[in-house]
């Protein structure tokens, strides 16, 4: 059994990962936005740390009403614009298409659910520094793991099948519990994409003195809001210090908030900061520190929308 | 029985006080740093929302060691040079000298007793708006109050003369409760001097939306460490509505340590914020969110004093 993919959204995610599994002869439909015109008539690039590969012709669409159903759609924009995957998706679902976000933050696939019901969906957890640095044109710098977890099914077969793919592909993907996964994901991106922009520095300058006891007490917040919420396994407080050590070793980095906020782009903060802090509270975990930042970004990108 | 005054570093604060004073005939002696020959050629200049004065002869200084001891000094620098002041002040000191401290933050007047032991001390606590605009010339523009809170003795003979001299010289001068004093100034200084600073906005625009609630939050931890630290009397929530309130009201501000941001200039961190979150959390109160704006400070700072 072969299965297809759909890619919504051809940027530095929906690029690489889609652009691996087409180059390893999977059937791959991707829908792009502005490239569209320049990837139908000079294909898509990807340079890459794990080797760099050439796409001369890609099934490519600007619209998804002139896509085929797929069997797997994996959603690679931007959360700032979810709200439209409940017009955009339709038209390739069929009864048993996975819809496997592959984004940051708390809540996605609660939303995704309420939005498009009775659709399989699975939290999809990119581990990577990837970027678009032109039309058609992704750059992968390092790492390239994808984890998926399964939200709300628990037949196996299509992420068993998904899963073996991306490894024919060449990358490096694996399943893993829901929560645990989201959870996990937080533990760094909360501190990182926020403290980039607020204090302007790149991640390798967070780590010195009395901002790396900040970045490791976010890193706490988050990880005892996972413990209060249930996560299927313990989150480890140990499992901080591997994050800062694991970004210590990494090449000084600008994560995609970062890259948002100074190109004047919507920042993620509902799903990365908001939801986590309202889920946290729920459960009555409280996240003063993570709070503060979600409002000091709130503030930032107010500014920043002004003149974008 | 009249008293003569050191002001110690004439600027914004010292040269609006000392200044005011002098005005009104008193005994004032001015210590200048970089202003010594300007203002002993051109004089003093104080353009004030309640009244410009000129004052063309002024007894100026460029070292306390010309200076005669007098009755009470007003200690008008920054905080982040306070180290200077065990060299500078003792030749200006008598047995009865009262020493003033008109600084920010929390802690000077514990620190200024372990230098120069002997001496009465009185927290002053300036709640205005003024600035230094050039050579020898202030510009008040608006408030002006002066709170005199006695820290290490209780005859209040010589505070007594002081206020009555301030209100001669149209100074709104009263004395207060020290721990009292000390932690209400802080409820205002602590979330506008940072967030400012860290959001790059004036107080106004910190008010709105969710920046306003952050105000608040910021607030409420500094309100509840000055009672679990036990002030003479309890300070109520409803002061932080008090004052947002007069926030709102207030003329678009940058607070000092905005200003001394902007122009690359050392912060007040260890006074505004660091002792206030190690002297809560001596008496078992936590401050998360201070502690952290403390923390982005400090990394904004030693940013900021690369490009001097």
């Amino acid at each position: 059994m072969s299965i297809s993919y759909a890619i919504i959204g051809t940027g530095a995610i929906g690029g690489y990962y889609g652009g691996r599994l087409a180059n390893a002869g999977k059937e791959v439909h991707f829908l792009f936005h502005t490239d569209y015109d320049y990837v139908t008539t000079h294909g898509l690039r990807v340079d890459s740390s794990n080797g760099d590969f050439y796409l001369p012709k890609v099934n490519a669409y600007n619209d998804t009403k002139d896509m085929p159903k797929c069997d797997v759609v994996f959603v690679c924009m931007k959360t700032v614009n979810n709200h439209i995957l409940k017009d955009i998706l339709p038209p390739i679902l069929h009864r048993g298409t996975l819809i496997i976000p592959i984004q940051n933050g708390i809540g996605v696939e609660e939303d995704l659910e309420k939005m498009i019901p009775g659709n399989d969906i699975a939290g999809g957890m990119a581990f990577i520094c990837s970027g678009k640095i032109g039309p058609g044109h992704i750059n992968h710098q390092c790492y390239g793991g994808l984890t998926i977890a399964p939200y709300n099914f628990s037949d196996m077969s299509v992420v068993d099948k998904v899963i073996s793919d991306c490894q024919d592909a060449g990358i490096d993907a694996k399943s893993a519990p829901y929560r645990l996964s989201r959870w996990k994901k937080s533990v760094w991106n909360i501190p990182f994409n926020g403290l980039t922009v607020v204090l302007n520095a790149t991640t390798d300058k967070l780590l010195n003195d009395s901002t790396g006891e900040l970045v490791r007490a976010l890193m706490m917040e988050v990880i005892n809001a996972a413990n209060a919420i249930g996560t299927e396994e313990p989150l480890p407080v140990s499992f901080a210090d591997e994050m800062i050590n694991m970004t210590k070793v990494m090449t000084p980095y600008s994560p995609s908030m970062k890259l948002d906020y100074d190109f004047h782009r919507a920042m993620e903060i509902e799903y990365i900061y908001s939801r986590p802090v309202a889920e946290a509270k729920k459960h009555g975990a409280y996240m003063p520190m993570v709070s503060m930042l979600e409002k000091e970004l709130r503030f930032l990108d107010s500014i920043n929308m002004l003149d974008k």
